[in-house]
């Protein structure tokens, strides 16, 4: 996957590049210590190839790029903040390091400046480009605010799941997408295959997030196993065990995600259950499913095969399947 | 001032029209919570104002000026957690109502809501009234950052101070008398006169507030008197009076300052020492210099005397004075 390197380091160099050398503004150092981290780049990643696969100016989308990363950055500052964590990518998060002040603060000041990083594109294109993306972000909001409902819940529905995730994963590289096509010139039909191409392959995502924490088979560096259901996270798997469990099999997932620990035999008796209720299965048939909607919605786009490769590859990159 | 109530209620109007009638928007409640507290809507009341000075639509400039009252109840939300304030204008903060979690995740909304604002602009307008907004908005947020570093440093320099209110309070009036401007069709020249005046009458509302907290006749609804000196708050008295004190005032100074509570006799002795540097009189000459630099800024416009009126009226209102 050499070609995702290449993206990454575009993008890497271009956000040292463009961004924060102002070091006489108070928000400095925080501001440089989350966005010098290196994490996968994949929204920016989306608006070039995009952009790339529309045949528009590389140079023309990379700020815009830039500033989808920015505006991730500013969502995992806050959510880091509301889920009280500690680290991220093993590392202190901005809230542990600087206090919760300037943990709001800096988040507040990323999303202002991920909005500067359009001001380059003519009115027409800021105009649109930015409809789409602030309107991502709010539902991105909205998607943040469920996820929190639903840790105080016990049962969640699969709809509610399925908006949930849209909300906090799908839109986000929908829009990106869309927004590297919109910069390429792409009109609105394509636009719209493109970004549900994104918010598809989004879902798939997470789902398949969901799905390798459990039953993943190799463990990714500073992830634990089953660490959500340590968490007791509303993930797709216990969405979809409630569904076909027994009442024992109720009671006893009822008993387990109200102990609040990282127990063997709580995990042992989860993923027991999510076998039993053959949720791992039905958790990848929806994986399948959202993957081929999303690649049904980039067959409707007319650029020859070739060009759609590097988002093809990026899709296989994403749910983990080497291609 | 019958016409400022009258601008009040057609703010407060349009808010209600048209604002969150969404309740599916699960943050719906805690959003329509702060935007429905009536406070004084000075801010969208100066986009209008401008506005109307230069000429322009009402109608066009109303939901631009409502999204500054949006973004003004973002930095509200925001500014509250980050003051740890449990009460506004005798409510409860949204935070102390609904948690940390809702009180963060409702002042991003609102920031990416107030953006949405300006989507009915025509795209060159909207370029350009965003980048006016956006660069006000990250301004606000280091004058934030500023004000929390002041609280754990003993001395603040004045230019620090006039820095630090210039971006807490001058930039976003600016921004509100600029943006009326220019979707009135005023030219840049304009458009940076009724800007400086905005930023003048910024600051010298601030150092009024300072000024009347200590010194003020008749008690504001739900103040303290001398709630600043009860806070330890770096304000422009404060700082003049360092300028001027002798070494046993400033030890005077410092032995109160450490001290956290509202206390009878801290109250007494920090008034007198303001008085006896004179830190009264030299900020009422401070407020009066950066009103007569408003008003220059207001005079070099070239549109009636008759026009410029309510703005006139608008500085007198908030400076306190009866016109």
């Amino acid at each position: 996957m050499q070609f995702i390197k290449d993206y990454q380091q575009t993008v890497s160099k271009a956000i040292h590049e463009y961004t924060f050398t102002d070091k006489s503004d108070p928000l400095y150092e925080p501001i440089n210590y989350i966005t010098s981290q290196h994490g996968k780049r994949i929204r920016p990643m989306m608006v070039l190839m995009a952009n790339e696969m529309f045949g528009g100016d590389h140079q023309k989308a990379l700020k815009p790029a830039i500033g989808i990363e920015i505006f991730h950055n500013f969502t995992l500052v806050h959510d880091d903040i509301m889920d009280a964590a500690e680290l991220r990518r093993n590392k202190p998060t901005v809230h542990t390091l600087y206090g919760l002040n300037v943990g709001i603060l800096t988040g507040d000041a990323l999303l202002l400046k991920s909005i500067k990083f359009f001001e380059d594109l003519e009115p027409d294109l800021y105009h649109s480009c930015l409809q789409v993306f602030i309107r991502s972000g709010l539902l991105l909001c909205e998607g943040q605010q469920l996820d929190i409902n639903f840790q105080k819940e016990k049962q969640v529905s699969f709809d509610d799941y399925l908006k949930m995730i849209t909300y906090k994963t799908g839109v986000l590289s929908a829009a990106s997408f869309e927004i590297g096509a919109l910069i390429a010139g792409a009109d609105s039909a394509e636009a719209e295959n493109i970004s549900a191409f994104g918010k598809h392959l989004g879902i798939a995502f997470q789902m398949m997030d969901d799905y390798l924490d459990v039953f993943g088979k190799d463990q990714q560096i500073g992830k634990v196993h089953a660490g959500d259901i340590a968490e007791n996270k509303k993930t797709v798997l216990y969405i979809l065990a409630r569904e076909n469990a027994t009442q024992e099999e109720l009671e006893s997932l009822d008993y387990w995600y109200a102990i609040e620990n990282q127990n063997k035999d709580k995990i042992q008796a989860v993923e027991q259950i999510f076998r039993r209720t053959k949720a791992d299965e039905r958790a990848l048939l929806l994986i399948h499913k959202h993957t081929d909607i999303a690649k049904n919605h980039l067959d409707q786009i007319k650029v020859d095969d070739e060009k759609k490769k590097p988002l093809i590859e990026l899709a296989h990159f994403l749910l983990k399947r080497e291609s």
